[in-house]
């Protein structure tokens, strides 16, 4: 039953039952229920279709969460998800998030088949990620929150994850330390590797040793950061700065810090990259944190506009972005003791 | 253009043609390519409507963010939307999260009108919601997580706000308690309307009073527990103890006592309602806090459930839900100071 069925059935205007299922006020409530009866008992749904079949657009932009790994309890990703889901908002575009529960494939081929998106933003992505073939099998666009290898042009927003940390570990050494260590995100992650080769080649060229000693990796929580710093620290030639990853492996490695009876800048410098979060502030940390500074809730806002682009048919190799860091000098960074 | 035409005009099955839209490996990238290309040339939408015309469902459960208030930074939304999530992935169901920049009934309307979602989920409902008639207007089912006055009935979950309350109210009574302290939640809000109900009915039975002065209402941060909790303590009277509305308000709470150089238990006790979030514990805080318990994430868990059984057609007043809420004694509670 269409539009114009129903209305004849109901005896009223097109116009007025369409309104009456759109919910206009100006409807009378008794007339309202009648033709939402009438649209139950056909099995007419008005609204499922139309505005879909008359754009070819879905108007939601997907994320498919990993199997096994839930990021709306990681303030980093919903501080991304809350910057792209209030730019979408001003678009009149919504986000669909699907979490994987076996394999990420099954969640696009869904999303593919249910014609529930019109683009799909990456996250997280690894050095070599089989989500970016699969999507393009799918032929669902794709905006990649980070960087990856693929043999085709891509879509992405980056920060210069390799440059910041050069940069961070160029100012540790201008101020004379020798041992710096890197409290590094999971290095399967493509931005981890990327901020491991910014860590060396600094330290390379400064004619310093890299040892795999200082260079530590895992997930970026208060726990691991206290872990890895406590082991660092241990050493028998033990750092006498550290970079990290994230603003919560900092926290763990200023408690590792303290914990050995040393005191943060004037006995070990720190460096943190931050991300800008709301919850947590590195100025109002005891002494205030040195950062690599890039928000991200402004990549999020960022990545919803480049959706646009990438749905109004902009070629995906002009849809590139990679954002500077800025480093903000504050009183965790000091030269060594004894320098 | 149909499937039938797109393959005619390729010269391959409707079948090769489907399957290589939906991304099966079995096509070979060549072949895959054509008919991508070809599907973009005649804009044909293979996946967009077939199966929301087929099944009438999207597939998708909605939420719409209020505007001007962001849940995605408030650690207890995101718990409950990650339990929504992966509870809903079990039935092949994503999350359609929508930010309203205005009004949330333009957001509501485009969902309706775009048929993106079978059904909404409804947070933090206020005592007279104008959500709800809205979303009768237009037709779109909806599950409240809390409870607000409606003239019909509708579905929800909620937990016994009132009974936790008062439970915690009547066991500091029991200690010896006199002038007992709320650091409630936001009291445009039902559930802290309902909390402020058991706390006072505790406090009217045991024949004591519940001055003004000890009844705080504010949002559910560390900055307003501490705010709310150092005003009742400056009091000519103060609290011998407080009862706070959420783990963020109780940290706060707990800082005022310290800063006014008293004693957490032992000269003023504390008890917190917990929502079970993964990055605050309550048994790991100094010392233990005791709690009213109920976990946002396993409601977030059980709500997609109940969404599943209402779009299933089961009748809304059949589909209402009131958990109780566990009352967990720690150190954090003990008999006043000279009692």
């Amino acid at each position: 039953m269409n539009l114009k069925e129903l209305a004849r059935h109901l005896g009223l205007s097109q116009s007025t039952v369409s309104r009456a299922l759109n919910g206009y006020q100006d409807v009378s409530p008794d007339t309202r229920e009648r033709v939402l009866a009438a649209a139950r008992r056909f099995d007419y749904s008005p609204n499922a279709s139309a505005h879909r079949l008359a754009t070819g657009h879905s108007g939601a932009i997907g994320i498919v969460f990993p199997s096994g790994n839930d990021p709306l309890l990681d303030p980093l990703f919903t501080d991304f998800l809350s910057g792209l889901t209030n730019s979408a908002a001003r678009r009149q575009t919504d986000i669909l998030v699907s979490a994987s529960l076996d394999s990420a494939e099954a969640s696009y081929r869904r999303l593919a088949q249910r014609g529930s998106v019109d683009a799909v933003v990456l996250s997280s992505p690894l050095v070599e990620d089989p989500r970016l073939p699969l999507l393009d099998r799918l032929g669902i666009p794709c905006v990649v929150h980070g960087r990856t290898r693929s043999p085709r042009p891509y879509a992405f927003l980056d920060i210069d994850n390799e440059g910041a940390f050069r940069q961070a570990a160029e100012l540790l050494i201008s101020l004379g330390h020798r041992r710096i260590g890197l409290v590094n995100g999971d290095r399967r992650q493509a931005f981890a590797v990327d901020r491991e080769a910014g860590w060396r080649s600094a330290l390379l060229r400064a004619g310093l040793s890299a040892p795999d000693t200082l260079n530590g990796s895992d997930i970026m929580t208060d726990e691991a950061g206290y872990r890895l710093t406590a082991g660092m620290l241990a050493n028998a030639t033990p750092p006498t700065a550290v970079i990290c990853s994230s603003i919560f492996s900092a926290m763990g490695a200023c408690r590792a810090i303290r914990d050995r009876g040393l005191t943060i800048g004037s006995d070990i410098s720190v460096i943190a990259h931050d991300d800008g979060i709301t919850s947590i502030r590195p100025e109002a940390h005891h002494p205030p944190l040195t950062t690599t500074f890039s928000s991200i809730h402004r990549a999020g806002e960022r990545i919803a506009e480049i959706v646009a682009d990438l749905i109004d048919g902009k070629d995906p190799a002009r849809c590139q972005e990679v954002w500077p860091v800025d480093l903000i000098f504050r009183d965790s960074t000091r030269p060594p003791a004894g320098a």
